[in-house]
Protein backbone atom coordinates (compact mmCIF):
# COMPACT_ATOMS: atom_id res chain seq x y z
CA UNK A 1 0.00 0.00 0.00
CA UNK A 2 1.54 3.24 -0.93
CA UNK A 3 2.12 5.92 1.22
CA UNK A 4 0.04 8.58 -0.30
CA UNK A 5 -3.19 6.51 0.62
CA UNK A 6 -4.00 8.61 3.50
CA UNK A 7 -3.98 12.06 1.17
CA UNK A 8 -5.71 10.42 -1.78
CA UNK A 9 -8.85 12.91 -1.79
CA UNK A 10 -6.48 15.87 -1.65
CA UNK A 11 -4.43 14.60 -4.32
CA UNK A 12 -7.21 13.96 -6.67
CA UNK A 13 -8.61 17.31 -5.49
CA UNK A 14 -5.34 19.14 -6.88
CA UNK A 15 -5.31 17.03 -10.06
CA UNK A 16 -8.50 17.63 -10.88
CA UNK A 17 -7.83 21.80 -10.80
CA UNK A 18 -4.59 21.23 -12.62
CA UNK A 19 -6.81 19.15 -15.60
CA UNK A 20 -9.20 21.98 -15.23
CA UNK A 21 -5.60 24.46 -15.95
CA UNK A 22 -4.56 22.26 -18.91
CA UNK A 23 -8.57 22.85 -20.32
CA UNK A 24 -8.04 26.74 -19.59
CA UNK A 25 -4.64 26.62 -21.88
CA UNK A 26 -6.52 25.13 -24.69
CA UNK A 27 -9.28 27.46 -24.55
CA UNK A 28 -6.73 30.76 -24.43
CA UNK A 29 -5.10 29.04 -27.51
CA UNK A 30 -8.58 29.11 -29.04
CA UNK A 31 -9.31 32.78 -27.97
CA UNK A 32 -6.18 33.44 -29.34
CA UNK A 33 -5.51 34.96 -26.39
CA UNK A 34 -1.73 37.05 -25.63
CA UNK A 35 0.85 34.48 -25.90
CA UNK A 36 2.70 35.94 -22.78
CA UNK A 37 -0.04 35.19 -20.87
CA UNK A 38 -0.79 31.76 -22.13
CA UNK A 39 3.30 31.32 -21.23
CA UNK A 40 2.74 32.35 -17.28
CA UNK A 41 -0.38 30.09 -17.17
CA UNK A 42 1.78 27.00 -18.16
CA UNK A 43 4.58 28.36 -15.53
CA UNK A 44 1.25 27.94 -13.05
CA UNK A 45 0.50 24.52 -14.28
CA UNK A 46 4.19 23.51 -13.75
CA UNK A 47 4.38 24.62 -10.60
CA UNK A 48 1.01 22.99 -9.23
CA UNK A 49 2.03 19.79 -10.89
CA UNK A 50 5.68 20.11 -9.02
CA UNK A 51 3.52 20.54 -5.83
CA UNK A 52 2.10 17.21 -6.14
CA UNK A 53 5.44 15.36 -6.95
CA UNK A 54 6.61 16.83 -3.54
CA UNK A 55 3.56 16.13 -1.82
CA UNK A 56 4.19 12.57 -2.91
CA UNK A 57 7.96 12.26 -2.90
CA UNK A 58 7.46 13.27 0.71
CA UNK A 59 4.99 10.28 1.38
CA UNK A 60 7.67 8.08 -0.35
CA UNK A 61 10.10 9.06 1.66
CA UNK A 62 8.50 8.79 5.40
CA UNK A 63 7.20 6.06 4.21
CA UNK A 64 10.41 4.35 3.64
CA UNK A 65 11.66 5.86 6.73
CA UNK A 66 9.10 4.44 8.84
CA UNK A 67 9.41 0.95 7.00
CA UNK A 68 13.24 0.80 7.70
CA UNK A 69 12.53 1.61 11.57
CA UNK A 70 10.35 -1.23 11.74
CA UNK A 71 13.02 -3.06 10.40
CA UNK A 72 11.96 -3.32 6.78
CA UNK A 73 14.50 -4.33 4.07
CA UNK A 74 14.89 -3.30 0.93
CA UNK A 75 15.56 0.43 2.50
CA UNK A 76 18.62 1.72 0.36
CA UNK A 77 17.32 0.71 -2.82
CA UNK A 78 14.30 2.69 -2.10
CA UNK A 79 16.13 5.56 -1.35
CA UNK A 80 18.42 4.74 -4.89
CA UNK A 81 14.87 5.13 -6.28
CA UNK A 82 13.40 7.68 -5.13
CA UNK A 83 16.94 10.23 -5.62
CA UNK A 84 16.82 8.80 -9.42
CA UNK A 85 13.09 10.46 -9.20
CA UNK A 86 13.97 13.50 -8.23
CA UNK A 87 17.39 13.27 -10.48
CA UNK A 88 14.27 12.88 -13.23
CA UNK A 89 12.86 15.66 -11.74
CA UNK A 90 15.31 17.85 -11.90
CA UNK A 91 16.37 17.00 -15.60
CA UNK A 92 19.59 16.64 -14.42
CA UNK B 1 -3.26 38.37 -34.47
CA UNK B 2 -0.93 36.17 -32.12
CA UNK B 3 1.97 34.68 -33.58
CA UNK B 4 1.30 31.25 -32.89
CA UNK B 5 -2.43 31.36 -34.95
CA UNK B 6 -0.75 29.39 -37.46
CA UNK B 7 0.13 26.18 -35.97
CA UNK B 8 -3.53 26.44 -33.37
CA UNK B 9 -3.89 23.00 -34.65
CA UNK B 10 -0.97 21.39 -33.11
CA UNK B 11 -1.34 23.50 -29.75
CA UNK B 12 -4.30 22.25 -29.02
CA UNK B 13 -3.60 18.74 -30.36
CA UNK B 14 -0.56 18.67 -27.88
CA UNK B 15 -2.49 20.30 -24.84
CA UNK B 16 -5.47 17.24 -25.59
CA UNK B 17 -2.54 15.01 -25.13
CA UNK B 18 -1.35 16.72 -22.03
CA UNK B 19 -4.98 16.68 -20.49
CA UNK B 20 -5.56 12.98 -21.13
CA UNK B 21 -2.21 12.57 -19.21
CA UNK B 22 -3.04 14.47 -16.50
CA UNK B 23 -6.19 12.30 -16.32
CA UNK B 24 -3.73 9.17 -16.34
CA UNK B 25 -2.07 10.82 -13.16
CA UNK B 26 -5.43 10.79 -11.61
CA UNK B 27 -6.10 7.61 -12.67
CA UNK B 28 -2.61 6.42 -11.56
CA UNK B 29 -3.75 7.82 -7.43
CA UNK B 30 -7.00 5.94 -7.98
CA UNK B 31 -5.56 2.67 -8.73
CA UNK B 32 -2.96 3.60 -6.25
CA UNK B 33 -0.48 2.75 -8.45
CA UNK B 34 3.46 2.75 -7.79
CA UNK B 35 4.81 6.33 -6.02
CA UNK B 36 7.85 6.41 -8.38
CA UNK B 37 5.91 5.67 -11.63
CA UNK B 38 3.55 8.46 -10.60
CA UNK B 39 6.87 10.65 -10.07
CA UNK B 40 8.16 10.12 -13.40
CA UNK B 41 4.70 10.74 -15.19
CA UNK B 42 4.82 14.00 -13.51
CA UNK B 43 8.16 14.29 -14.98
CA UNK B 44 6.92 13.70 -18.26
CA UNK B 45 3.98 16.07 -18.23
CA UNK B 46 6.12 18.69 -17.07
CA UNK B 47 8.45 18.08 -20.27
CA UNK B 48 5.26 18.10 -22.54
CA UNK B 49 4.14 21.00 -21.53
CA UNK B 50 7.48 23.06 -21.43
CA UNK B 51 7.60 21.88 -25.09
CA UNK B 52 4.39 23.90 -25.77
CA UNK B 53 5.77 27.02 -23.98
CA UNK B 54 8.70 26.78 -25.92
CA UNK B 55 6.82 26.68 -29.64
CA UNK B 56 5.01 29.38 -28.11
CA UNK B 57 7.83 31.66 -27.36
CA UNK B 58 9.36 30.45 -30.51
CA UNK B 59 6.33 32.25 -32.69
CA UNK B 60 6.56 35.00 -30.42
CA UNK B 61 9.93 36.05 -30.53
CA UNK B 62 9.65 35.32 -34.37
CA UNK B 63 6.60 37.77 -34.15
CA UNK B 64 8.64 40.22 -32.56
CA UNK B 65 11.37 40.25 -35.36
CA UNK B 66 9.06 40.38 -38.29
CA UNK B 67 7.28 43.29 -36.51
CA UNK B 68 10.65 45.01 -36.01
CA UNK B 69 11.69 44.26 -39.55
CA UNK B 70 8.63 46.05 -40.69
CA UNK B 71 8.95 49.11 -38.87
CA UNK B 72 6.87 48.15 -36.21
CA UNK B 73 7.70 50.29 -32.37
CA UNK B 74 7.21 48.64 -29.32
CA UNK B 75 9.96 45.67 -30.51
CA UNK B 76 12.35 46.51 -27.15
CA UNK B 77 8.95 46.57 -24.62
CA UNK B 78 7.98 43.20 -26.23
CA UNK B 79 11.61 41.58 -25.43
CA UNK B 80 11.72 42.88 -22.13
CA UNK B 81 8.12 40.96 -21.82
CA UNK B 82 9.28 38.11 -23.26
CA UNK B 83 12.56 37.92 -21.24
CA UNK B 84 10.35 37.95 -18.16
CA UNK B 85 7.91 35.42 -19.57
CA UNK B 86 11.25 33.34 -20.14
CA UNK B 87 12.19 33.74 -16.09
CA UNK B 88 9.16 33.45 -14.69
CA UNK B 89 9.90 29.85 -16.85
CA UNK B 90 12.94 28.99 -15.63
CA UNK B 91 11.55 30.45 -11.91
CA UNK B 92 14.71 32.71 -11.67
CA UNK C 1 29.77 42.32 -31.56
CA UNK C 2 27.73 40.45 -28.85
CA UNK C 3 24.76 42.48 -27.67
CA UNK C 4 26.18 41.96 -24.12
CA UNK C 5 29.55 44.29 -24.41
CA UNK C 6 27.55 47.29 -22.56
CA UNK C 7 26.75 44.98 -19.58
CA UNK C 8 30.33 43.39 -19.66
CA UNK C 9 30.96 44.68 -16.73
CA UNK C 10 28.07 43.73 -14.35
CA UNK C 11 28.24 40.12 -16.15
CA UNK C 12 31.80 39.78 -14.67
CA UNK C 13 30.56 41.19 -11.34
CA UNK C 14 27.96 39.01 -11.19
CA UNK C 15 30.45 35.67 -12.08
CA UNK C 16 33.06 36.18 -10.12
CA UNK C 17 30.67 36.43 -7.14
CA UNK C 18 29.35 32.82 -8.16
CA UNK C 19 32.47 31.68 -8.45
CA UNK C 20 32.91 32.41 -4.77
CA UNK C 21 29.75 31.06 -4.12
CA UNK C 22 30.52 27.58 -5.65
CA UNK C 23 34.54 28.03 -3.33
CA UNK C 24 32.32 28.91 -0.60
CA UNK C 25 30.53 25.32 -1.55
CA UNK C 26 33.76 23.43 -1.28
CA UNK C 27 34.82 25.15 2.05
CA UNK C 28 31.11 23.89 3.60
CA UNK C 29 32.03 19.92 2.48
CA UNK C 30 35.52 20.10 3.47
CA UNK C 31 33.30 21.38 7.16
CA UNK C 32 31.19 18.96 7.10
CA UNK C 33 28.39 21.28 7.38
CA UNK C 34 25.13 20.06 7.20
CA UNK C 35 23.55 18.82 4.39
CA UNK C 36 20.72 20.70 3.86
CA UNK C 37 22.31 24.23 4.20
CA UNK C 38 25.12 22.58 1.70
CA UNK C 39 21.41 22.12 -0.94
CA UNK C 40 20.17 25.43 -0.29
CA UNK C 41 23.20 26.73 -1.13
CA UNK C 42 23.14 24.83 -4.61
CA UNK C 43 20.05 26.40 -5.25
CA UNK C 44 20.95 29.93 -4.47
CA UNK C 45 23.31 29.22 -7.09
CA UNK C 46 21.26 28.03 -9.49
CA UNK C 47 19.36 30.85 -9.48
CA UNK C 48 22.17 33.40 -9.35
CA UNK C 49 23.53 31.52 -12.36
CA UNK C 50 20.09 31.56 -14.49
CA UNK C 51 19.65 35.25 -13.50
CA UNK C 52 22.76 35.52 -15.69
CA UNK C 53 21.00 33.58 -18.66
CA UNK C 54 17.99 35.56 -18.39
CA UNK C 55 20.07 39.00 -18.64
CA UNK C 56 22.34 37.04 -21.74
CA UNK C 57 19.13 36.19 -23.18
CA UNK C 58 17.40 39.29 -23.32
CA UNK C 59 20.45 41.08 -24.73
CA UNK C 60 20.39 38.72 -27.49
CA UNK C 61 17.05 39.05 -28.50
CA UNK C 62 16.83 42.77 -27.95
CA UNK C 63 20.25 42.03 -30.33
CA UNK C 64 18.50 40.81 -32.85
CA UNK C 65 15.21 42.71 -32.87
CA UNK C 66 17.58 45.82 -33.66
CA UNK C 67 19.41 44.03 -36.19
CA UNK C 68 15.64 43.15 -38.17
CA UNK C 69 14.50 46.64 -37.79
CA UNK C 70 17.91 47.66 -39.80
CA UNK C 71 16.96 45.32 -42.52
CA UNK C 72 19.61 42.76 -40.87
CA UNK C 73 19.13 39.28 -42.52
CA UNK C 74 19.40 35.97 -40.79
CA UNK C 75 16.34 37.14 -37.85
CA UNK C 76 14.78 33.71 -38.24
CA UNK C 77 17.37 31.87 -37.85
CA UNK C 78 18.60 33.73 -34.91
CA UNK C 79 15.79 33.43 -33.60
CA UNK C 80 15.06 29.64 -33.81
CA UNK C 81 18.91 29.14 -32.24
CA UNK C 82 17.96 31.80 -28.95
CA UNK C 83 14.80 29.67 -28.50
CA UNK C 84 16.59 26.37 -28.80
CA UNK C 85 19.00 27.79 -25.74
CA UNK C 86 15.62 28.66 -24.21
CA UNK C 87 14.28 25.04 -24.26
CA UNK C 88 18.20 23.45 -23.56
CA UNK C 89 18.06 26.52 -20.25
CA UNK C 90 14.89 24.35 -19.45
CA UNK C 91 15.91 21.28 -20.07
CA UNK C 92 12.78 20.17 -22.33
CA UNK D 1 28.86 13.38 11.13
CA UNK D 2 26.86 13.92 7.77
CA UNK D 3 26.24 11.17 5.08
CA UNK D 4 28.58 12.78 2.24
CA UNK D 5 31.48 12.47 4.49
CA UNK D 6 32.24 9.51 2.73
CA UNK D 7 32.26 11.00 -0.80
CA UNK D 8 33.99 13.98 0.27
CA UNK D 9 36.93 13.88 -2.37
CA UNK D 10 34.34 13.40 -5.27
CA UNK D 11 32.28 16.01 -4.19
CA UNK D 12 35.43 18.54 -3.60
CA UNK D 13 36.53 17.30 -7.25
CA UNK D 14 33.29 17.82 -8.97
CA UNK D 15 33.04 21.83 -7.17
CA UNK D 16 36.66 22.18 -8.12
CA UNK D 17 35.05 21.40 -11.69
CA UNK D 18 32.42 23.59 -11.36
CA UNK D 19 34.95 26.31 -10.33
CA UNK D 20 36.67 26.23 -13.71
CA UNK D 21 33.39 26.21 -15.71
CA UNK D 22 32.40 29.45 -13.95
CA UNK D 23 35.81 30.49 -14.19
CA UNK D 24 35.36 29.92 -17.80
CA UNK D 25 32.20 31.52 -18.23
CA UNK D 26 34.02 34.68 -16.78
CA UNK D 27 36.66 34.28 -20.13
CA UNK D 28 34.00 34.15 -22.22
CA UNK D 29 32.47 36.95 -21.50
CA UNK D 30 35.49 38.76 -21.60
CA UNK D 31 36.25 37.06 -25.06
CA UNK D 32 32.96 38.71 -26.17
CA UNK D 33 32.06 35.11 -27.64
CA UNK D 34 28.95 34.09 -28.75
CA UNK D 35 26.00 34.45 -26.41
CA UNK D 36 24.30 31.27 -27.56
CA UNK D 37 27.52 29.39 -26.49
CA UNK D 38 27.84 30.92 -23.38
CA UNK D 39 23.98 30.08 -22.04
CA UNK D 40 24.86 26.59 -22.95
CA UNK D 41 27.77 26.93 -20.97
CA UNK D 42 25.38 28.18 -18.38
CA UNK D 43 23.44 25.14 -18.62
CA UNK D 44 26.13 22.81 -18.33
CA UNK D 45 27.27 24.72 -14.94
CA UNK D 46 23.48 24.14 -13.67
CA UNK D 47 23.25 20.40 -14.76
CA UNK D 48 26.94 19.72 -12.79
CA UNK D 49 25.54 21.49 -9.54
CA UNK D 50 22.35 19.46 -9.46
CA UNK D 51 24.49 16.21 -9.82
CA UNK D 52 26.31 17.64 -6.77
CA UNK D 53 22.63 18.42 -4.68
CA UNK D 54 21.63 14.48 -6.03
CA UNK D 55 24.56 13.12 -5.02
CA UNK D 56 24.20 14.92 -1.36
CA UNK D 57 20.50 14.57 -1.42
CA UNK D 58 21.33 10.71 -1.98
CA UNK D 59 23.56 10.49 1.18
CA UNK D 60 21.55 12.42 3.36
CA UNK D 61 18.43 10.25 2.65
CA UNK D 62 20.17 7.18 3.45
CA UNK D 63 21.70 8.68 6.43
CA UNK D 64 18.37 9.28 7.60
CA UNK D 65 16.89 5.92 6.75
CA UNK D 66 20.30 3.93 8.33
CA UNK D 67 19.54 6.26 11.17
CA UNK D 68 15.36 5.12 11.37
CA UNK D 69 16.50 1.36 11.49
CA UNK D 70 18.96 2.29 14.41
CA UNK D 71 16.35 3.01 16.00
CA UNK D 72 16.78 7.23 15.92
CA UNK D 73 14.69 9.83 16.17
CA UNK D 74 13.48 12.77 14.53
CA UNK D 75 13.21 10.37 11.36
CA UNK D 76 9.79 12.63 10.51
CA UNK D 77 11.48 15.74 10.78
CA UNK D 78 14.28 15.15 8.62
CA UNK D 79 12.05 14.02 5.60
CA UNK D 80 9.95 16.81 6.12
CA UNK D 81 13.27 18.73 6.26
CA UNK D 82 14.42 17.03 3.25
CA UNK D 83 11.53 17.53 1.22
CA UNK D 84 11.64 20.88 1.85
CA UNK D 85 15.26 21.32 0.31
CA UNK D 86 13.92 19.48 -2.74
CA UNK D 87 10.96 21.79 -3.07
CA UNK D 88 13.73 24.41 -3.23
CA UNK D 89 15.64 22.50 -5.94
CA UNK D 90 12.38 22.61 -7.53
CA UNK D 91 12.07 26.37 -7.25
CA UNK D 92 8.51 24.99 -6.56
Amino acid sequence: MPGYVMQKVDLLKRLARIEGQVRGLSRMIEDERYCIDILDQISAVNRALEKVAVGLMSDHLGHCVTNAAQGGAQATEKIDEATAAIARLLRS
